[in-house]
């Protein structure tokens, strides 16, 4: 049984809670918060405390406060003999506690939406090679997508992430401007837009790219290019059709 | 009962006969094709020529071939009593039929996959109003996602799938390359994609986006800026976000 201390009681708090309920050989035994009130959900099946003097002994102490919060927190955690690990993308591997860790799910959590771990990769990452073991277990005991990824890695997926899904989500939303502007139901480019993020991760989306730019169809990007009016969505067009095409280019 | 005649024996052909042969009310009484051999497939299940002056009497005449092809042999069913509709998304509304029309299904298809057409928008467009009616009945046959869209509309909406789907597929293809260049799997970044996409489509994009652009975090940006090496996703980088910070500073 891996006996777990969450720290925080926020979205990423209450999402881990629920899923470590259902997992086997794994009990959350405390749930630590700064303030008492938001401990309050939490009481009926655990303990809780407001006090870090009060931790309980764990074999994972799970740190899922605010990225600013972070390194202040752990370094008040130096006497602790578990694993700290942080639950964080973009905060690096700390070096305040024994024995540093981080355990991060890569998703974006609402409150409201139930989320199933089991899609949603968990990326672990330790300093001391005898916690890989006990920390990979409990990713698995929620997860069918364990990553070991170093804070160099974890730089870098954060820059791929903004590209993935902050910037594909951009395209998104000046593709439903357009049809805003011309009374066409957004909605009509939903099935397609589901299959071409269901195609990238199918693929390679190097190898499913299509459009007027991969096969440089120069009167349909001509045809494009007037039609578009916005003065940033053009300049978009233009830079994004020359970048595919030049891709293409160095391929041959 | 509606009577189909399908011409064209390619995938567009292919989907749509096996769509319509599940649906009630439908039946495809002919295929037709230019040469005989891609008939083959189509035999067992129905009757099927070569020769245009051999086309039975039917409700509407779906023509299924390459966008170049279309105008050309339209012109030669212009002495046909049924509706002549052509199913592709740039081409526009034909004037050489009696009664012309457009039904196209707004999706990528491949000849491997099984599609879903419940799921797949038909677009419709006719000349003729009285012929709406059954033009939706058929359409409805087959999904559940019905739109009238002019040949006006939908060139912008080939213009704006450009961009959702396109682009949105070349951002997953630079995260991919971002994620090889530091050999971190791409398959990390699987969930967040869908997710991503799956929000989009439930909400408006716009109202979903995130990143660092979005909350103007000019530390991160910097970052990210100095990671990258490649000039073109620079540019890209440095471009969308400030359409972002942008669009953001417009609100207020």
């Amino acid at each position: 049984m891996i006996k777990v201390v969450i720290l925080g009681a926020g979205n990423v708090a209450t999402h881990f809670f629920k899923a470590f309920k259902k997992a086997e050989n794994v009990e959350v035994i405390q749930v630590y918060n700064r303030s008492e009130a938001s401990l309050e959900v939490f009481k009926s099946n655990t303990q809780t405390t407001s006090d870090l003097a009060k931790l309980k002994k764990a074999d994972i102490f799970l740190v899922c406060v605010k990225d600013d919060a972070i390194e202040a927190l752990i370094s008040k955690l130096s006497h602790l003999d578990g694993i700290v690990a942080h639950s964080s993308g973009s905060v690096p591997l700390s070096t305040s506690a024994k024995r540093n860790a981080v355990f991060y799910p890569l998703q974006t959590f609402s409150k409201q939406t139930e989320v199933n771990f089991k899609e949603i990769p968990i990326c672990i990452e330790t300093s001391v090679a005898k916690d890989l073991p006990v920390l990979k277990q409990l990713a698995h005991s929620i997860s069918e997508k364990v990553f070991e990824i170093s804070s160099e890695q974890r730089k870098k997926l954060h820059l791929a992430a903004v590209f993935a899904c902050n910037f594909s989500n951009y395209m998104y939303s000046i593709a439903e401007d357009l049809c805003n502007q011309n009374e066409v139901p957004f909605e009509v480019l939903s099935a397609l837009i589901k299959e071409t993020a269901q195609k990238a991760t199918l693929h390679s989306p190097k190898s499913v790219q299509t459009g007027p730019a991969k096969r440089n169809d120069q009167a349909t990007i001509k045809q494009h290019l007037a039609q578009l009016n916005n003065a940033d969505y053009k300049e978009i067009y233009k830079l994004l059709t020359q970048s595919i095409i030049q891709q293409d280019g160095k391929k041959l």
